[in-house]
């Protein structure tokens, strides 16, 4: 579909222009992929303020770009960065806006170095986040995949859980849950998938490990497959055997502010007043300081992109973008909960208009 | 095991002392987990010319840098570059070595403002790849970690070639083959598992897709597992059904390449010149032209890490330095080959000791 990443490609041209710059240079992985439909480790765009755009890489991945983007024009080279200097060069361009958030200061030099090399002085410019923000608003097309990755992972999930007993360890149970994500279809986890189980539930990125699972736990998953590029993102706490007074009364806060920031991410509003409307109802249940993390995050390409919702941060929601909300209590020795969607910011959605929630795992507390 | 850590940061100090740094900036994830014991998507340590150093981290690894990483002094921030200027200015560090290769110039500036904001002029000079050339050499108990990913590739690969028919697609295999590994121990695949099959095997880099695999192809299966973090890397390309002489031909010229390779990668040898002895057998066998990338390169706690072997690259191999031999030849539109393996160079190898190959999969070719 090159005419989707030409689309794309114009839409940032106007953020070249605010920068005066004569092309921008985009080298993070995702943004490559998003703008010239590659999937590549190395490889780079180069997307001039007006004409064609130019695509490099290392021969590894040259059949695929001609198959694929044949909307550019190609460059192979083992060395990226010299390469699209001696071209930048020879077109004259002399104001580049580059990726300061990805380019490493080596490669960085290594372009600059290159392009004078050519007896070009190219001033370099921070772009910022122009295609981050861009890609932060999904079409349909990414809305679909990021569906179909959800429905594999609600699905594997609930498989999961039909087959979870005392006795298996969060490592098996780990390995269990991606299997079935690879039988559904996923391309691939869409991270590293973490079980927590008991005391462990309190470390809210916990590694699974040998712990076998007991009555008593609560346990908790979070997951998510991989389709299309696109990454889903899943977590729940289940209970094994009948909860604990504690285990119940943290649940049902995670649970309570989890639905305040669902209702509070609707277009228009603040990702600081999404993170504060959850954040509000655990503090008010005494738990303020046991939620260490940010409510959640946009999704797509990356499996953490723009927004990023926590506390303090700014920006604004709006139509057609997918975001986790994932509320926390974590008790240091005694275990945690998380609850976790992915869902997408629709106009005209509201507390009378439910979200668009692309995990369908039931959000009440499972006993098993 | 902290000593183990240690250890590898004493082994570090020798290159702060070189550039007269005061202390040295890592924030590479790999070298953060080699040097301090910690996998985490964001994590820095600074490692002074004498004393402690200190591990910063943000909330969601703290609990298991404070289990784990009990000998490093410990920061927890949710931005770490402002923490650690601040700790450094405190400290009265002026020149700090940091990962020029790894920190993008968004993080430098960062680091470089926020030291100014406490009052401190600091100086940062490139370390360098100094904590890549300490990973390039691994300890026993790396290359047995290595030994146990390579061994879990080899089974599972067996394994699909015993259920390999025609009619399966190329996303089918590699999703069995990605299970398998599960099954057998790996944590995840090391990388994304390529099956290229007829004229898709021309592309190196191949991502499987929905092509069925037909009798008269040549199928190029490249995978590997990781396990307690270390990658395997392992390629076999077989035949399904009687190969045709083409087929025959350049099978014969990649392991024979291969061989070469093999043989020369001994302590001492230069790593273009090992790269040279294998494509060498190609060029005599009328395919340089075929052969479009660098014969291997090492493999660890990242699947690609130094020694990288390839036309013109400079470096000696030592002992107990794990490295993968992977010649290929690629005929655009019509298939490939590729043979690697996984092996550890080892002082007294040569010719008459054969070297300790890793991955244990026959090199003949398979017919299925």
């Amino acid at each position: 579909m090159p005419e989707i990443h030409q689309a794309r490609r114009d839409r940032l041209r106007p953020a070249i222009a605010a920068l005066d710059a004569d092309a921008a240079l985009i080298t993070s992985p995702p943004n490559v992929r998003y703008l010239a439909g590659l999937a590549s480790s190395n490889a780079s765009v180069l997307v001039p303020a007006s004409g064609a755009a130019v695509l490099a890489t290392d021969s590894r991945y040259a059949l695929t770009a001609s198959r694929d983007c044949g909307d550019l024009e190609l460059v192979t080279e083992r060395d990226i960065e010299p390469a699209l200097a001696r071209l930048a060069a020879g077109r004259g361009l002399r104001r580049v806006a580059f990726e300061a958030h990805e380019m490493t200061v080596e490669r960085h030099q290594a372009f600059v170095a290159a392009a004078a090399g050519h007896g070009a002085t190219l001033s370099l410019v921070p772009l910022g986040r122009a295609v981050e923000r861009l890609r932060m608003v999904k079409d349909e097309a990414e809305i679909a995949l990021l569906a179909q990755a959800c429905a594999i992972t609600s699905r594997a999930l609930a498989d999961l859980l039909a087959g979870l007993r005392p006795g298996q360890t969060e490592a098996e149970l780990a390995a269990l849950l991606e299997r079935r994500m690879g039988e559904l279809g996923a391309e691939r986890p869409a991270f590293e998938t973490i079980i927590a189980s008991g005391p462990n539930g309190a470390i809210p990125h916990h590694v699974p490990g040998g712990r076998a699972v007991r009555r008593g736990d609560l346990v908790t998953i979070d997951c998510g497959a991989r389709y299309g590029g696109y990454h889903a993102d899943l977590t729940r706490t289940v209970a094994v055997g009948e909860p604990a007074g504690w285990q119940r009364e943290i649940y049902g806060l995670v649970a309570a502010a989890q639905q305040a920031g669902i209702e509070a991410a609707v277009p228009g509003a603040d990702v600081g007043g999404v993170d504060a409307a959850a954040r509000s109802v655990i503090a008010a249940g005494g738990h303020g300081e046991h939620f260490t993390h940010g409510l959640g995050h946009g999704v797509g390409l990356e499996i953490h992109e723009a927004p990023i919702m926590g506390y303090g941060r700014a920006g604004t929601l709006v139509d057609r973008v997918p975001i986790t909300v994932e509320p926390g209590i974590y008790l240091p020795g005694r275990g945690g909960v998380r609850i976790e969607d992915t869902l997408v910011v629709r106009a005209g959605s509201g507390p009378a208009a439910p979200q668009e929630i692309l995990t369908t795992t039931t959000r009440e507390l499972t006993v098993l």
